[in-house]
């Protein structure tokens, strides 16, 4: 199946809606258990004493929420290489037990790699925003994808 | 248990060992499957034909290997009160099944709050090493911390 996002079909101002996610207490809790096991990760009281005000993810886990999004909804229907990292997050809002989030991805800038024929690289701007509308988590990170013809397309 | 780091015990130039950890084939894969589900992140034959050169951790599953070195290190040891974000992240070489990461924390910055009495903010450096000596990520953010007097201790 040949994919349908190469560098060519990102442009500047593209919004790709990532679809959404209800996030469960069961997750929080097996997340925070395995990588971040702060109180206010694992425990509604604790959270409720914590300035998140109740049972909220780790940050950590609200980015790979987001990553997953991303995947389903275009990175693995791509010509991707991958990202040589992240630019910034802001975890700006709780995110709390069976809050419900939708992603958007916006293209903020494209361009062709000088060293790699065939190779660009794509900065995007994600957010992550409830039910309530407010962005709980915005993030920017710059991709790598084949153009069309680097990927034999 | 009064907790072993406050604001106050974070110095410019502090130096945090966060011992190491061996990344499996099986975690690879399972953190994949959830988060970030490229080839190159599931199936040996895939990572070797990608530029990571093996089955190789999603760079998200290499961020959350380093919350839990630091959880246990310190931050769950600690007055932390949780962090705004994250200034940026580098992946810089490739995690492949097998290898054994070592953390480091470094302070680079700290300063009381402005608007919050007894709160601080302490930038750190965070560093992931394998076992040939090549730093495999960099990634800094910015803790709050109660200080001592705030945390009541």
């Amino acid at each position: 199946m040949a994919p349908r996002w190469a560098f060519e079909d990102f442009e500047v101002g593209t919004e790709i809606e990532l679809g959404s996610k209800t996030v469960t207490a069961e997750e929080i809790v097996e997340f925070a258990s395995q990588f971040d096991a702060q109180p206010m990760h694992l425990d509604e009281e604790a959270g409720k004493a914590s300035i998140l005000g109740g049972l909220s993810a780790s940050g950590w886990h609200s980015c790979c929420m987001l990553m997953r999004l991303m995947c389903d909804r275009f990175l693995l229907d791509s010509t991707s290489q991958g990202a040589p990292g992240v630019d910034y997050v802001r975890w700006k809002k709780p995110v709390l037990a069976g809050d419900r989030l939708a992603g958007i991805s916006v293209v903020e800038e494209k361009r062709l790699s000088s060293t790699r024929p065939g190779l660009g690289f794509v900065t995007c701007r994600h957010e992550l925003t409830n039910q309530h509308g407010k962005v709980v988590m915005e993030l920017q990170n710059t991709g790598m994808f084949l153009t069309r013809e680097a990927a034999g397309l």
